[in-house]
């Protein structure tokens, strides 16, 4: 079965997916984007990864014209269509195409730019992030030279890709970025501290990214009596920690055992991170049936 | 005859010209570009456009296996191709397509990614800009929150979208971006001040983009017996200033009658930038053959 994508209102073979060259995503990082985790073919959190695309579009002054309802079945047609029951669902809305130029496109009504819609899907293995509950991973520092807006969940990722780069080769999952001496989040993670049985994890606002699994973490936490600090930590905050984690859609909770050369308390995943990894899981499974 | 554009090594049909939607200079703003300005059928610059290039793909270790010999016939066959006398050359280059991950492709022999290289040529209006130096243009400020490396000249532009758009809206031509008092550089030009017939710029560095009019600019100023200072300048000395002007491959030098609501000077374009506006255009007759 070849891989399917879908472009605009259709769907194509994975291979023949393009946008032409003269898209704003292209030629200005001009779109947004979300990932979504799909487990039993039913992507979890739809309804807050909706919220927060609309929202980005809206920063941006993106006018999108499709309905939650239509785009919803759109994309669990595309996941169908792949035949996946575990997978990442991509999704990506640009300003359009239109001769370049930094300003928007003219919005006058006879040269109207539609919005380019891109969604792709592919296999996820999300037992292995139940796996490594058990092991952990390692986070190397960065500083964070990203723009003043990471709130908005656009392409514009090379600062990002450039840290992540400095983790893998440096042997390490993630990379924490921080500003002078706070930890603000991970280059594709939010950033999590445990002390005396608090979670800690630097408040939203414009330079971090609101994600999805953080605010399910915040959830879990609060429902299961653990008493959660939004605030700025620092890195010797971090390194001192009795635990640190990290979380995102494609690794919903992830202990770290050690922040560039500091072992994080013991070296190994703690109690805290364990609980939190059950209340995680356990969510994911009553939103999709899924089990490792 | 249709417009052309060059996708990874052959000439299509604009309306054809596209890239996967998996290339990662749509999904990470992981691309550089350059804009050349072409008058007569010939590349402005084009020795320090090519070196500006090679730079920035060596500062993301993008290896582009393409010499610069036969880089330049693809590119003059191009120009040719669209028999545009008088245009804008655009040259993109990716990372290349690869699965979504943050961090670079695996380098292994076997998963070689290959850059993927666009070129597009639109017709522009050269006289306009000599027009516009008996005129001038306004300039609005903005904060500067772009990312940590805009020297490297790279597709991630929202920040200076979103800056040219305040402009356009505001009826200005260009965003000046401040780093709190001090003056970086234009959306997409380059910035300038004269006082006591010394004209200044910001210096080079990771805060603005090494300007290929810039660098001329300088060269010809200097040959001229015009003190040039490259240093940092605030607003407010900009506001004082005697004159302004921007820099820019689309617009080699316009003055700048009004930063906000403050006239410069007497609102009008000033001696030492019309001086200049002669030196810019000599030097792209010298080139080029071209006259207004």
């Amino acid at each position: 079965m070849p891989q399917l994508a879908y472009v605009n209102g259709r769907i194509v073979r994975h291979a023949d997916a393009s946008l032409h060259v003269e898209d704003r995503g292209t030629q200005f990082a001009d779109a947004v984007y979300e990932v979504c985790a799909v487990l039993n073919g039913r992507i979890l959190d739809w309804g807050p990864h909706l919220v927060r695309l609309r929202r980005n579009l809206a920063e941006l002054a993106i006018h999108w014209p499709m309905e939650d309802g239509p785009f919803g079945l759109q994309a669990r047609r595309l996941i169908a269509a792949n035949g996946h029951a575990d997978c990442l669902l991509y999704i990506q809305i640009s300003r359009g195409v239109a001769r370049r130029d930094h300003a928007f496109p003219d919005a006058a009504p006879a040269s109207v730019v539609m919005p380019s819609v891109v969604m792709t899907v592919r296999r996820f293995d999300f037992a292995q992030r139940v796996r490594q509950l058990d092991t952990g991973i390692r986070v190397i520092t960065a500083p964070d030279n990203r723009w003043g807006r990471v709130d908005i969940k656009t392409t514009g990722l090379l600062g990002n890709v450039l840290a992540k780069q400095a983790a893998r080769t440096a042997g390490a999952f993630e990379a924490w970025l921080l500003a002078g001496e706070v930890v603000r989040e991970g280059s594709s993670t939010n950033a999590w501290i445990v002390r005396d049985g608090r979670i800690i994890t630097h408040p939203k606002g414009s330079s971090i990214l609101p994600g999805i699994a953080r605010d399910s973490l915040i959830r879990l936490a609060s429902a299961a009596q653990i008493v959660v600090e939004e605030r700025p930590f620092t890195l010797a905050e971090a390194i001192g920690a009795d635990e640190a984690f990290l979380t995102s859609t494609t690794a919903p909770i992830l202990p770290v055992v050690a922040i560039d050369d500091h072992r994080i308390g013991n070296g190994r995943p703690g109690p805290v991170t364990a609980r939190l990894g059950e209340l995680v899981w356990a969510e994911v499974a009553r939103q999709t049936g899924w089990r490792a």
